[in-house]
């Protein structure tokens, strides 16, 4: 059975396709931390969906992000994913890979609902990086 | 200042090289998970334990790990952390990666100490693996 985390990414994807960036923050905790770009970084729902926003325009509003292979490693409440995110969209070129090798970490409430902690789709490629 | 983390990480590679386990084991969460090789995973005190001193001989008694460049990303309680670990060993040959991008995830007690969680120090490159 597909691992529940993996029907969650789906979901979030499928709300950064469609631009339904308030749905999209209910997937996030209150002090959650998106890697926008190496260097760049947005902490809580308020500078997410900025963040995201900047993005989808970015992309000239036709970003489509997709998983491929999809590790899960889950401890109690916490997980840590490890995925291929591949990007798509219109504009011919930009300056940040569109193929990588993304991690996300995420926690269960209470209610035993999971939500995204930290999600950065450049994964260990920052390290070489001046974040 | 260094990042709490750092020392951290720190005094768990100090713990590994003096095969202090039941020390090493204090910076663990109780369900936490350790990624001893590529489709091999230990959880929990009991697993991880046993597989750090099989380690230790694998590497006959010698290794020493060390932490290069290292990312910290700290969201609340949660924090995930990438960083160049290097192995060093008097084991001339190995069929494991002594240089590597690792991703650690911890969790953040309500008395304010971190603990690990997920120790996988292979990394994204678990995802070209058949875990």
């Amino acid at each position: 059975m597909e691992h529940v985390l993996k029907q969650f990414i789906n979901k979030c994807d499928s709300a950064i396709q469609q631009e339904d960036f308030d749905t999209l923050l209910n997937y996030y905790t209150d002090d959650a931390i998106l890697v926008v770009k190496p260097g760049m970084i947005a902490q809580g729902k308020e500078e997410i969906k900025k963040a995201f926003i900047a993005i989808a325009k970015y992309f000239t509003n036709s970003l489509v992000p997709a998983q491929g292979e999809m590790i899960v490693l889950e401890a109690g409440d916490t997980a840590l994913v490890m995925s291929e995110t591949l990007l798509t969209a219109d504009k011919q070129e930009t300056q940040f890979p569109m193929a990588r090798k993304a991690t996300y970490v995420f926690k269960k409430t209470p209610q035993g609902e999971w939500l995204c902690a930290i999600d950065n789709s450049y994964g260990t490629d920052l390290i070489s990086s001046s974040l």
